[in-house]
């Protein structure tokens, strides 16, 4: 139940129509309760929170960092005993922690004059952050080290080499090195297992990280990104409209397309160096 | 705010520094609520059941296929008046029809003496589908129509050939003709459109059909494609564990890395016809 791959045979059937047996190598996926433990004055309460279809592995890591990324934890010492039992995880806030549990009712959406909308998701996230759009800087980031990111990314993606199935969300430093990398059925989970090791770790918020994603940049990506701090997120895929308005809300660099040593800069051009205007670079 | 494209100013960085201005497209991205009215008695009822992150266009039938998956519709004639106005949808019920509100809080998983499992969630979706693994044969397809399913996916994917940003669904005819797509930011929703068109027309359960997935397959879709009748699923990418679980426990024929003119079998090899074994065939 906790292993991250799983073998079934399978037919390959191939361009002439051969059919062959083999073995295929397929990524888990199973469903994650994660629970919530918390006290209020004398009493205790616990409940569940969200099931979400994730694979097997750092799964407190995984509730900690949804838990962050809803705006329910906000500081590192809220956390008191976390334990995970097969595809139940349970989170304990320290006494006296205050839970919000209504920002996890407004989750992806606010009532607003303008209804639901965009907009009024881009409030939501504006509201629930603890690292609203700040003056905080964030990394600086050479253009040759952004091509960087895709190859390295690979590389470190151990199980999607052999599964094919997987996302891959990693941090890098502004040397482009990987610092942490986690993969998941989910693209979301993937991220939420980053930003909870994170937050084990004491490293919240992630200023002077860049966020880097196998794939495309959904709202939900760029908003989890925003709750962690991060000011730079570089996609192999493509942002979508509302990803791409989220980020230029926040401040935020957003990078879609990185790949092919090429990017495409949507939001956040100041914080990437080593670019020039076409008749200054040696290629155009 | 209902266009499937929007157009922002970007620069393009090229593998020699170079950045240059253009205008891209990308796959909007938008939050629909999704609200239920139905009578019950006298009385009327109305509340939200969802929000999605969805790419506008095709709302009342991504509303409708919504809930024919969660097992709150399960006939063409319970449906009664439907609006889509900007970015909410209203799916009223006719006179009559009962709703059980519990099959959408049993979502994803049941309790069960395994507590939360992948064998809970394939329960799950055999108590709320109406065409349960039946003995409806489903079509024959031959290993020649398979592989040209992703050029006749790609090629009718025209907002994804733009934004590089959309997934894809498709219903496919035994003889292996495209009969209908939808795109959107989440596969889900694309699969859900799907099925709500073929509610609209009548036409589920969808037995004959083959559905066609431009990405991979994770439990959560095969789910949908059980609840609509389906029996073949062809998915370019790769399928998870609990897909094939859920695959082979439904009988259903799933077919992973359908692309480059071959694919593997998961489940359901008998409805694949004209392979052979290794010494039988021209080429392996």
């Amino acid at each position: 139940m906790t292993s991250v791959t799983s073998r079934v045979q399978v037919e390959r059937v191939n361009s002439g129509g051969a059919a062959e047996t083999f073995f295929d190598t397929l990524a888990v996926e199973e469903p994650l309760e994660i629970r919530l433990a918390w006290t209020d004055g004398c009493e205790k309460h616990e409940r569940p929170i969200a099931v979400t279809m994730r694979t097997p592995g750092q799964d407190v890591e995984l509730a900690l960092g949804f838990l962050w990324s809803e705006g329910v934890i906000t500081q590192h010492d809220q956390v008191g005993r976390c334990s995970a039992d097969g595809n139940l995880v349970r989170v304990e806030l320290q006494a006296g922690v205050r839970v919000d549990l209504g920002a996890l009712d407004r989750h992806v959406y606010v009532s607003s004059s303008c209804g639901v909308c965009g907009k009024a998701s881009i409030g939501s996230v504006r509201t629930r952050s603890s690292f609203p759009a700040t003056h905080q800087p964030g990394p600086l980031l050479d253009a040759r080290l952004v091509n960087g990111i895709p190859p390295a990314l690979r590389a470190a993606q151990s199980v999607f080499d052999v599964t094919g199935g997987l996302h891959a969300a990693a941090l890098f430093d502004e040397r482009g090195m990987l610092t942490n990398l986690r993969e998941d059925v989910g693209r979301h989970n993937a991220v939420d297992k980053l930003v909870g090791a994170a937050l084990l770790k004491g490293e919240l918020p992630l200023y002077a990280r860049v966020l880097a994603l196998s794939g495309r940049a959904s709202f939900e990506l760029i908003q989890k990104a925003t709750m962690a701090g991060l000011r730079v997120v570089a996609a192999v895929g493509a942002p979508s409209s509302l990803a791409v308005e989220l980020a230029r809300e926040s401040k935020m660099t957003l990078l879609g397309f990185v790949r092919d040593s090429r990017f495409n800069v949507y939001s956040g051009a100041e914080r990437i160096t080593g670019t020039g205007s076409c008749h200054e670079a040696l290629t155009c």
